[in-house]
């Protein structure tokens, strides 16, 4: 494979490094990927996180392996490892399909999957930033940016679209609980691009709403249902329904590789549970007792009632017409 | 003043004690009052905290401080200090208006507003239990429980109530991002009382109400306007919401020392604004860079409309009719 470079995936011909998400925003850490069982904790771990990031760092890492000589029947042993590390987010299982679909072009297809990411995140941000005005204040949750794919972001790549088209914006971060996406990603990118923004408690989204003070909200999605209900990181579902009460519009973005065009409504969308220890304390500091039972899902369904748009690579969709989003 | 004894509050007869709910529940520390201002300091830094007990703590201080002697210009200077130390809850102004207006018996009135504090959550208690049902999963928010009071709690006394009348309930707690009350003091409770539960990030709420995971929700208050708008800890504001969404219970449980009768809604309720490091990290350890902006209300307002009944200590009351709570 050609190197390849972006904001927290590069190749550099001959190593693929990762930018270790765990250490941001205080440390700035690439790792080195030794071998698929390696990327397959990397993901595990978060250390590469974001829907569209794992589909193409996990397409890399095959690339990767198929280039070091790897039989088929290796390949195909590594393709299952890698398409099971983590479950809901389905950008991962489109790009491992796509690159065993083409057993001797794997290195290409990857390269490919990698450089159409990119373009997707373009259009729609192309797309996306007609829809805000200068003035607006905003809000988003985990991250969707740079940091979760290959190029500018989803939700985050529109915001940052909207700013250097020169519209003065605001954008209030959720924090993310359990693992601080926002606190931890979304504020280092947005802190690198120069974009005013306030950092909250996702707890207090609701009153700014009551106050006023968000306009739209824009998400990203880690796997999208034709009925229009996606999964998307744990709160984005108490953000929709705030959105619908206090009539605010309710944007999701998302390459068209995010739609499970096998997958009919929210209720077959698999959620990842994870450890409890993530919800009871940080690095060395506990805040609950270690004997607390804790319940911790990755992810929520939001239903597609109470999305306003989705903002797809290839346009604006309503929930209801997602079908025609097919290529 | 006599000997008292709570959870989290105590007189021995010649030292007032408090214990550190900053070290819960990893630690259970005694801190012994020093004077008005170290009292004073306790309440800000929130050893001392939720707005019945910082009323009765406030009261005890002032009460020691008129047992020592202290002249009446020195009382009232005392009681303007402990009166400003939060601005949020009634409870406190209403303890230290009280006290003040008897000079001449303020470590009787003292006394008087513990025992009373206790007597209320027991009243609270007895109403609110009535409406559990044996198989009721329950969510509260924060913390309003003995740690919050002199008695039982609020919200938490009406959950131990049913508990002890031989109820099945599980309780769901959230977390209550950022000072973890949820996560360190309810938690701590419901151990010790051998109370089912399940701590939660705020963020998950809608989801295991969207799943049908929480029948009913009792959360506590900080100050009680007429129209029924009310201050409760930051992310009150959102369990409403969901809980107007999704057709569940919305109870409210407090003491009529609560309601505030000059206050005619929300609106004119202050709201303490804290600092943006309580955000940012916990203890040593940092999630956001430290020069991120970060917002911090400590509490958000409520309307009535979303409010199902206030639970008082003198019965269930609407939101439309709490004119009618005034004894």
């Amino acid at each position: 494979m050609k190197p390849l470079d972006s904001t927290a995936l590069r190749y550099d011909g001959k190593v693929l490094w990762v930018l270790d998400q765990r250490a941001l925003p205080l440390k700035e850490a690439w790792i080195s990927c030794e071998s698929i069982e390696h990327m397959v904790l990397l993901i595990q771990q978060l250390s590469v996180r974001g829907a569209p990031l794992i589909g193409v760092a996990a397409a890399l890492a095959l690339g990767q392996f198929a280039e070091s000589g790897a039989s088929a029947a290796l390949l195909r042993v590594a393709a299952i490892k890698l398409r099971n590390s983590r479950p809901t987010a389905v950008n991962l299982m489109y790009a491992i399909d796509r690159l065993l679909g083409n057993m001797a072009d794997i290195p290409k297809t990857a390269e490919k999957i990698f450089e159409e990411d990119v373009e997707l995140c373009k259009q729609i941000a192309n797309h996306g930033a007609a829809l805000i005005e200068s003035g607006d204040s905003l809000l988003t949750h985990c991250n969707a940016g740079s940091l979760a794919t290959a190029g500018v972001g989803t939700a985050l790549g529109i915001i940052h679209k909207a700013f250097i088209q020169g519209k003065k914006i605001h954008v209030y971060v959720d924090e993310t609980r359990p693992l601080w996406q926002g606190a931890r990603l979304t504020t280092w990118e947005l802190a690198k691009w120069g974009i005013p923004h306030t950092l909250i408690c996702d707890n207090m989204a609701a009153s700014l709403m009551r106050e006023g003070k968000i306009e739209k909200v824009f998400v990203g999605a880690d796997r999208i249902s034709l009925s229009g209900d996606f999964a998307n990181k744990i709160g984005t579902y108490s953000v929709a329904v705030n959105c619908h009460f206090h009539k605010i519009p309710f944007y999701v973005a998302a390459p068209s590789t995010t739609i499970d065009f096998e997958c009919l409504n929210g209720a077959s969308i698999p959620i990842e549970m994870r450890a409890k220890t993530e919800v009871l304390g940080y690095g060395s500091e506990m805040w609950s007792s270690p004997k607390t039972d804790a319940h911790n899902p990755a992810f929520d369904i939001t239903p597609g009632s109470l999305v306003t748009k989705f903002i797809l690579d290839r346009g604006m969709f309503s929930p209801t017409e997602l079908t025609k989003a097919r290529s």
